[in-house]
């Protein structure tokens, strides 16, 4: 007998409009759709409908719905020991946090386990407040790091707004974005030099002194995938360590192949002092993020109480799944599949699509995680739909979205863009097959522009 | 073949010294016990030690170690799905947010999912600002609400103190606690009254207009199991109702079982706007807490976005094993046993060990839940050890536990007090045996006194 009850797709949406509070949301305006059942990149509704699934969900199934192995992993674990308390020793955290201390660069060698990318962030900002023994943290105006009071305070996009006023010490940048460049650029290479001046500016004014920690997603998430120039995290690397301040790089989407690398940062050989994560390291099958933790911070905390901590970090199940995680990506080269993919791939097909279409005003990216920056006029560069748009605004990136659902594509839609990021598993068959939807819907998007 | 390796004593706690970042403690001081398995009410190590369990190893293990219908639920929930983005509807989610609304006292209909309790108090904060308006909260002293950085700003023990300074906004005052009267109260009725008082005072100084939320633990959990005297939650109520102020009930620890009621307030009739909850909920099977969210406030944001989310909130697997724990919860009569364990047994146990022991100045608590307040001088009642200590000045907490841990029991201990709080499902005989170890241990803490 099981205690799980078989609810109808009524009872399902009726009990989900009744009782659940959604978030992001006008609870009165969503209608949110019931989802039966998932395998691989897709996932089906209750009457059948499948989606082939380019957002990932929140770009975190990168391993895919339902992998056997990880299923069979957590089934056993909870078989095992579901739950135990951070303050003991524990196998398969034991062993999560060894394998990804192996595979983060250089000295990062310990790991800080939270429930997910906010608490991660939260926590690699409060070691290197301690660590520094400043306050302030410089963290850009296109990013996304979370939504607790720390973590929503070092987000730039408008999801901050009403949470403000918030936790003072945050000084905000711009980060390298030559299509939208705040530095008046007009290469790559000029991008990365008036960015790295800028920060260099910044720090002057505030105060080396004064300054805890910058905090940069390796390759900007939702806000774009916007891959860094080389030699960028490089030059932040080297403010860093003029000045004493610790560098955060938050690998919560970024990580785990989604770049074609355990962390994206390892493609340009650079170490920070902190990386966070969550999503990939376990595909969500579980909630699980953490830190990554250089030697010299630690040390730091060798003989002085960190003073921070979760109920639930740690977890058993949530170890158990990363450890089983990694493993199959090792064993299934998901990393190097997710790299060629993109090279292969979703790249060139993007390429062309971007050339048949006159709202397509960039395409960026690598492996299984790119941007369409969606254009209202091509040579003004005028978004397709304004900064934050709402309702009417807004439509027409609905009607994009809706264009691609109906044809049996989930599509990511953040302000202009749209984003394709895929399970990092998915075949090429099946990322040509997406790539031809979203080539077709796109027209919706071509017939806005002027 | 399994994906999770088998690890040795030596290599679990090898690996863990190398690559485990501890929280709340100072890395190079602490000795992780390796801990190999756990069962209904108890634990065991490789050595084959077996302790039981008087800490619900974080106050959360309420239905007890491997509870094989819970076990099974999660087993066959991730062979469903595992994960699942929350714009979605999906029936464990439905289900799960159906049956804590049903069993949340008066409108709080809604559920906001979380991952865990910080997370929580975050968004029930965010929620009453924006609903109100308004900015700040009143806190506690006596309080634990969370580490991330809005959760750490509510707090009001000495977690805190290196987060700060931190989210601004928050006003703190006394919570009722006859035992150590900020109010030179001598009963417990005019210990409520001056609390009350103390309390519409601040409101009066700080401007009502500018408070968003009054937030409180219905049962204060880690600062002492402190149960409100009679009218207390009530009068807080009032003075919310009079000035549009938002109560906020911290439920994390105090909810589901641990104070014999599925929410402790019910105890006292009271309908908070917000409950937040975690912990019991599904006894950290799966990391989950949440929102209960009043009508009213559910109503605000009926067409105006809520500003807040997490990439992992209403989690299928979390859902599913909530679902199943509630379930059981009334199929084994788990809340009524709690509080006749608690009646019958513990609270009758604790009054004698208390008249045997100079060192106990105070028991008190309810069903499962309960703290002995340990005392250097019983006339004076000079805590056992210093507000906060550490090292040699709080040996004979540590030597305490020691004892406790020698004889087999694993104690909850927090500065001079321990506290009482098995899983909720412990047997009357299981509670003697815990209580009877208890008993001889305390011996220890005797003898320090004056």
């Amino acid at each position: 007998m099981s205690d799980l009850p078989q609810l109808s797709a009524e009872r399902v949406h009726e009990l989900d409009r009744a009782h659940v509070f959604h978030s992001w949301s006008a609870q009165a305006q969503i209608d949110p759709l019931p989802i039966a059942s998932a395998s691989g990149v897709r996932f089906t509704d209750y009457d059948g409908r499948e989606f082939l699934d380019f957002s990932s969900q929140l770009v975190n199934v990168n391993i895919g719905y339902q992998h056997p192995r990880l299923v069979a992993a957590i089934q056993e674990q909870v078989a095992r020991m579901a739950t135990l308390a951070p303050g003991f020793a524990y196998d398969m955290r034991s062993e999560a946090a060894r394998m990804i201390a192996e595979r983060a660069p250089g000295d990062l060698d310990h790991v800080f386990f939270t429930n997910g990318g906010a608490e991660a962030n939260e926590n690699a900002l409060r070691m290197a407040r301690v660590h520094t023994g400043r306050h302030k943290v410089l963290a850009a105006y296109r990013s996304y790091h979370g939504a607790t009071a720390g973590a929503i305070a070092l987000t730039g996009d408008p999801r901050r707004w009403a949470s403000e006023p918030g936790m003072p010490g945050v000084v905000r940048y711009w980060g390298p974005h030559l299509y939208r460049s705040a530095f008046h650029a007009s290469t790559p290479q000029e991008e990365c030099e008036r960015a790295l001046q800028h920060l260099r500016d910044l720090v002057a004014v505030e105060g080396p002194s004064t300054i805890a920690a910058i905090i940069l997603e390796s390759v900007v998430g939702t806000n774009g995938v916007l891959v860094p120039p080389d030699g960028y995290l490089a030059g932040v690397r080297e403010i860093c360590d003029e000045h004493g301040i610790v560098m955060i790089a938050d690998e919560v989407m970024s990580g785990f192949a989604r770049c074609g690398e355990w962390f994206a940062i390892q493609r340009w050989g650079v170490t920070p002092d902190l990386i966070t994560f969550a999503k990939g390291v376990n595909s969500g099958y579980v909630p699980l993020g953490g830190v990554v933790v250089s030697q010299r911070i630690r040390d730091t905390f060798a003989d002085r109480p960190y003073p921070g901590g979760l109920t639930y970090q740690g977890h058993p199940l949530a170890c158990a799944s990363a450890v089983a995680s990694m493993r199959i990506f090792e064993d299934e080269g998901v990393i190097e599949h997710s790299r060629r993919v993109g090279e292969e791939v979703i790249g060139p097909e993007l390429a062309r699509i971007a050339e048949r279409h006159p709202s397509v005003g960039e395409i960026r990216g690598m492996a299984t995680f790119w941007a369409l920056e969606l254009v209202r006029d091509p040579s003004t560069r005028e978004p397709l739909v304004p900064y934050n748009a709402t309702g009417d605004a807004a439509k027409p990136m609905a009607a994009l979205a809706a264009a691609c659902k109906e044809r049996g594509l989930w599509p990511f839609v953040h302000m202009n863009r749209t984003h394709v990021v895929p399970p990092c598993v998915i075949s090429d068959e099946d990322a040509r097959t997406g790539l031809a939807i979203l080539d077709e819907a796109l027209e919706v998007a071509d017939s806005f522009v002027v």
